[in-house]
C-alpha cells in the first residue's frame, strides 16, 4: 500500500514536485517552439517514462538516452524513437540489435565520431541483419566526444560507411558540455551560438559534398534556455531542465523554486561538539557532486528545505557527507546557531534536501514519490530506469 | 547464460578479483585474532553475502551494515547477527520489527546517542512487541555521531531506557572516521589508540555505574590495519579492507595490487584536440569521489589497468568524468603522449578502472563478475544489495 504522506515514507526517498516538473517541461517546450526546433529531451536525467510523456507532450522529437538500460526501459513503455547519445562501443550492437528485435518499431539512432568505430559497427550490424540510423558527433569546444566541424576527414568519415546496408546517415549532433562551467545569460548565449555554428558548419560541409543531413542536433540546458537564435538547427536535447538543481541555480539558469527533485531524509542525531545535525542521507543518497561549488555558491552537498518543500531553511546546508550520513551545518558556525538548528530540527524530523546535480542524485533510486507544491500528500509513484545494461532485469 | 570472459561482458560492469578478496579477508582475520577481538566486518562496502562468508570464515562476529536494504538482503541469506551502525531514526523501528518477524532468529542491534531517539525507539518497539539490543555511540573525535566518553549524561543516557522491555543495552561503539584524513602507519596507530581509549573509557564509566557492557566495538580500515594494541576492545568493524581502493593506497594502508574491485569499461573515442581517450564509464559508473586527491596522489577519478587486471598503465588516469563518459589522460599532457595512449587503447579496447573509493563505486551495481588474478575468465557472479529501504524488491 502506498504511504499517503511524506511523513510515512521510508528515508532516504526521492520526492518529485509535479507542479515544478510540469512548469519546467512547458517552459522548455515553449522555447523549442519559439525557435522552430524539435525538442528531444535527454532522459538520462530523470530516467522516467511518465516524465518523458510530460516532456514530449505535443513535441515532435523522440527521446535522448545515455544507457542501454534506458533504451530497454523506454522501449518497454512504448517509446520508439531513441537517440543513444554516447559514442557507440562496437560490441553494444549485439544488445541493441536484440532490443530492436524484441521491440518492433523501436528505432535507435547511434552516435559515432571515428571511422574505426563506424567500420566495426557496420560489420557487426550487417552480420546481425540489423539496421541503425547514426549521427556524426561534432565537438563544439567541450573537448569530449566528436570531430571538429573543420576536420579534414569530416566528409570522408561519413562516406566511409555510405555503402553499408546496416547504417543510415541521419545528420550531426553536438553538445556544449562546457556551458556548465560559465555563468549567466550572455555566456550561455555565446556558447549556444558556438554550439549552433559548429553543428550548422558541419552540416553545410556535408551537404555541399552531396550528403543528406536531416538532423542538426544541439543542446544542453544552459544553452537551450539562453539561446537567442537557432537557424539551421532541427532539434535540441536538454535534460536537467526537467528537474533542475542547485548547479543550474548557480549558473543562473533557474531559481531554487524550480528545483523539482529532492531527497527526503530524517534527522538521526545532533552533535553539539561539531555543531552538526546528522541526517540519514549521505554520499550515496545525495551523491558527492559539488558542481555548484565551482562558483562559490555555498550550497555544500545540498540545501535543506522543510518537508512541505518550502524555501530552503535560512543559512543551512549539507556541509559534509559520509556513506549514509549527511551533516547539516549553519553558515554561522557558532554554538548559538547550532542550538537554534537543533531546536528547528529535532530527532526524527524530516527534511527535503535539494541536490547539487540532479542527474547524479536521482540515478540510483528506482522510483519517484510524487507531491504537488506546498503539500506532503503523496499523489503517486513513478518508476524509473537504473543501472547501465540491458538484459534480464536491467542487469548492471 | 554467463559470459565466459571479460571480453564478452557488457560495459560498464563490476569486476571482482577473488584472489585479492581472499587475501584481504585472511589478513584482517589474522589481525583480529592477533589482537584477541572479534571481527564484525562492515558490509556497507561490498554488500555481498558471498563476500561476507569469506570475511567471517572462522570469525566469531556477525556483520555490520548501514541500510535496511542490507539488513533485508543479509537476513534473506541466513545472516542473523547484524549491527545497524547508523544512528537509529525512530520511524525505522516498524520496518526493523517487520524484518525480525519475517526472519526468525534475526537479531538487529541498533545504535543511538540521545535520550530523545532512545525514548521514541523504546516506545515504538514496545508497542510492536519487538525487542532490540542497542549500542551507545561514542564520538572519538570524528565529530559525526556519538556522545563524548566524558559526557556528563553518559550513564543517565543508558539508564533512561534501562527499564524498557523492548531495549537491551549491549555496549558501546565508536568509529574513527577521521582516520581517512591522515596518512601513514603512525598517524593511524595514534587514531586507533584514540578510538580504543574513547570506547574503553566510556565502557569503564558505565561499568563503574553498574551497567553491563558486553560489547566494546571500534573500527575503521586504517585503524584496524595499524592498531598496535586493543586491550579492552571486544570487536572491530573495518569494511573497505575487503575491496581496498586508491584512497587506502594514498593513506598508506594497502598497495595498488590489493585493490580487488574494478570497473570494466570500453574505449569509445579518441579526442586528439583535448588529448583524451573516452570510455563508457563516467560519473555514475565510477562515482565522483576524489578522496585520494586530498593527498595529491594524482589518481584523478581512477587508474587504468589492462583487462587482465595487471598493474596500472604508466602515467594514465581518469582525468574527468561526465555522467556516462570517462576521460582518460596521460600525466604528460602532450600530443605525443596522447598519440601513444590512442595506440595503446584503440576504439573497442577494454580496460579495468581502479576506484578512488570502493564504497562509492560499487554501490549502484547489482552484481560482481568474478575473476582470479591475471585472468579474464569469468568464474561466476555474486549478487549484492543496492539501495536503502526494505520492502518488496528492496524499494528505494
Amino acid at each position: 500500500m502506498l504511504p499517503a504522506r511524506l511523513e510515512d515514507l521510508p528515508t532516504p526517498s526521492l520526492v518529485l514536485d509535479l507542479d515544478r516538473v510540469e512548469r519546467n517541461c512547458a517552459a522548455m517546450a515553449e522555447r523549442a517552439e519559439r525557435h522552430g526546433v524539435s525538442l528531444r529531451p535527454h532522459l538520462k536525467t530523470a530516467k522516467s517514462a511518465d516524465l518523458a510523456r510530460l516532456a514530449t507532450r505535443g513535441q515532435p522529437g523522440g527521446l535522448t538516452v545515455s544507457t542501454l538500460a534506458e533504451i530497454e526501459y523506454f522501449a518497454a513503455r512504448g517509446f520508439t524513437d531513441l537517440t543513444y547519445a554516447v559514442g557507440i562501443a562496437p560490441h553494444k550492437i549485439d544488445a541493441l540489435a536484440d532490443l530492436q528485435r524484441r521491440h518492433p518499431g523501436l528505432r535507435v539512432t547511434l552516435l559515432a565520431d571515428s571511422a574505426e568505430a563506424l567500420g566495426q559497427v557496420a560489420l557487426r550490424a550487417q552480420s546481425l541483419g540489423a539496421r541503425f540510423a547514426w549521427l556524426l558527433e561534432i565537438d563544439c569546444g567541450g573537448g569530449r566526444g566528436g570531430v571538429s566541424p573543420e576536420d579534414a576527414e569530416l566528409v570522408a568519415l561519413v562516406r566511409s560507411v555510405e555503402a553499408s546496408p546496416a547504417l543510415d546517415f541521419a545528420g550531426v549532433l553536438t553538445h556544449a558540455g562546457h556551458s556548465y562551467h560559465v555563468v549567466g545569460r550572455d555566456a550561455h548565449a555565446a556558447l549556444a551560438e558556438a554550439e549552433r555554428t559548429a553543428a550548422v558548419r558541419a552540416s553545410t560541409r556535408l551537404r555541399e559534398a552531396g550528403l543528406p543531413v536531416a538532423v542538426v542536433s544541439v543542446g544542453s540546458t544552459p544553452t537551450a534556455v539562453h539561446a537567442r537564435q537557432l537557424p539551421g538547427v532541427t532539434e535540441m536535447r536538454p535534460g536537467v531542465y526537467t528537474l533542475f538543481d542547485l548547479d543550474q541555480v548557480a549558473l543562473g539558469v533557474c531559481d531554487v523554486a524550480d528545483i523539482a527533485a529532492s531527497v527526503l531524509a530524517t534527522v538521526i542525531g545532533h552533535n553539539p561538539r561539531s555543531r552538526r545535525v546528522l541526517v540519514d542521507a549521505g554520499a550515496l543518497a545525495l551523491s558527492k557532486d559539488l558542481s555548484a561549488g565551482e562558483f562559490g555558491a555555498g550550497y555544500g552537498y545540498g540545501l535543506v528545505c522543510p518537508i512541505d518543500g518550502g524555501p530552503p531553511m535560512e543559512g543551512l546546508r549539507v556541509a559534509d557527507v559520509h556513506q549514509e550520513h549527511g551533516l547539516l551545518a549553519a553558515s554561522d558556525d557558532s554554538d548559538e546557531a547550532a542550538a537554534a538548528m537543533f531546536t528547528a530540527l529535532p530527532i526524527g524530523a524530516r527534511v527535503r534536501l535539494l541536490p547539487n546535480h540532479a542527474c547524479m542524485t536521482v540515478a540510483p533510486y528506482d522510483r519517484y514519490h510524487l507531491v504537488r507544491g506546498g503539500g506532503t500528500r503523496v499523489e503517486g509513484q513513478w518508476d524509473k530506469a537504473t543501472g547501465w545494461n540491458a538484459g534480464v532485469g536491467g542487469a548492471r
